[in-house]
């Protein structure tokens, strides 16, 4: 049983399958356990609300080591701790991958939840968060970087880290909603596919300029190892879990929020002028 | 975003995996839609509460047709709407399997939640819904039995479709709250088996006696059908979720339920005089 004290409560949900969402032998359960959840509670966070429990749906296959189980488990307390909230239910079942059912509950203490469809022509979009870290870390290790043998210090482990464990920045979600949020989600399929979601939700245009992103140093020296567009990363890489949003023109805010571009009329996503084709930003390129 | 007017929220979650859970040659996607749904709702009823809501992750292989996935949706509204609830989020992903992370949401309007672990000495235990029906189904199926070649009107159809749909009671959940019930929960994995978690989480013990069970015709028949015992069907069946409750003994029971046992000191689960082992029904027989 969870409180609600709000008499309103906001739900996410998500399946994370293994192979497909996480690699066992590229991070540890507790790893896994970290961002199932943390996926889960920036979503609740990007309604405007703070997350109060999680509820969990474990499929394993039998030979799943109680070690690899336990870190999983410390996993979700963890990341739930950082919200205040808590794992409050679970199922186990079978199954020949490790599959993750989360489910998260969030409380909306008297605000109204914002969603993907409130943004007008005229607001301005920010963003708080890293963009492009995990993508970063992703190609990192699907390069065959061994982690392992970087020096300590290393700005590229922090793009690794950043796959295995985002960090959304949970507190900007009620905070975005009391600072007049019109429209609000967590950046899980890269930004550019995400706004296209409010864009459309809302009825609208979202500008972005590919000038006003800064590109942070692991994100830079990975896309320089690699040959990468770091732009590329973090305007189309997935799994930070990144706040966007967007609020009135003359809303004031701080210095955690970076203004990436513009809601005005019409449909669709545009990057520096070029409107971004149905299917996404690869086929834009 | 939903309403819990009643400032707390009762939640349970299962994860229901493509051949350990359904097969697609026995159920359709309805009836799977169906049955998911009604197996988290029965869980929430019997903690006393209204479900109100549910959230879906659904992981499906790309070929998976889109009728039978309208079908799975249809299942799962058709079935929510039987207790005023509706399906409220989700999720969708690839996987190889057709995978199901289902939670819902109650509404506990002012009644404390019946948990396991108040079941009191000097108890009486009583079961609302059916119990044996599924197991009947699910062995009537196993046996290469094709139910489009019995006679309409078959009571063996009828196990066959609770293998297919289950039919909680769900009214009788916030009914049993309101008369007083100490524990109670959906009868999952067999009413021994799950008395048991009862018995456990209450530090007592648990006595059923096999006489009280009436055997419904659809069981008597497959039963005999396939030489079975009905009685272990009634007692080791899991999937109807029927509601399983222990009440105060001068409780006053609707005819909906049916006294099968009562609450001693102790611990364990005792069928007829005989105590069940650690390990279940199976190893006792």
């Amino acid at each position: 049983m969870v409180a609600a004290p709000d008499g309103r409560v906001v739900v996410s949900t998500d399946l994370l399958i293994e192979g497909r969402h996480f690699r066992r032998d590229w991070s540890s359960g507790y790893d896994v356990g970290r961002k199932a959840a943390a996926q889960n509670l920036a979503d609740v966070a990007a309604m405007g609300a703070t997350p109060t429990s999680i509820v969990v749906g474990l499929g394993m296959p039998p030979d799943l080591s109680a070690e690899w189980l336990d870190a999983l488990t410390d996993g979700f307390r963890d990341e739930c701790a950082l919200v205040g909230a808590s794992v409050v239910g679970g199922d186990v079942t079978r199954c020949d991958l490790v599959v993750l059912g989360v489910t998260a509950l969030g409380d909306l203490g008297g605000r109204a939840p914002v969603t993907r469809s409130g943004a007008r022509p005229g607001d301005k979009v920010a963003v708080a968060g890293r963009l492009g870290f995990a993508a970063a870390g992703l190609a990192l290790l699907g390069s065959g970087l061994a982690p392992e043998r970087l020096p300590e210090g290393s700005p590229l482990l922090e793009a690794v880290a950043a796959h295995r464990r985002p960090r959304p920045p949970y507190a900007m979600g009620p905070a975005a909603a009391l600072l007049g949020a019109t429209a609000m989600l967590d950046v899980s399929d890269g930004l550019v596919q995400d706004v296209g979601h409010v864009a459309e939700a809302s009825g609208v245009r979202v500008e972005l300029d590919p000038e006003a992103f800064a590109v942070a140093e692991p994100v830079a020296l990975a896309a320089e190892e690699l040959g990468a567009d770091p732009l590329e990363w973090i305007l189309t890489g997935g799994e930070d879990h990144a706040l966007a949003a967007a609020f009135p023109a003359d809303a004031e805010l701080p210095e955690e929020w970076r203004v990436v571009g513009r809601v005005v009329a019409g449909q669709g996503v545009v990057v520096g002028g070029r409107a971004v084709e149905r299917g996404g930003w690869d086929h834009f390129r």
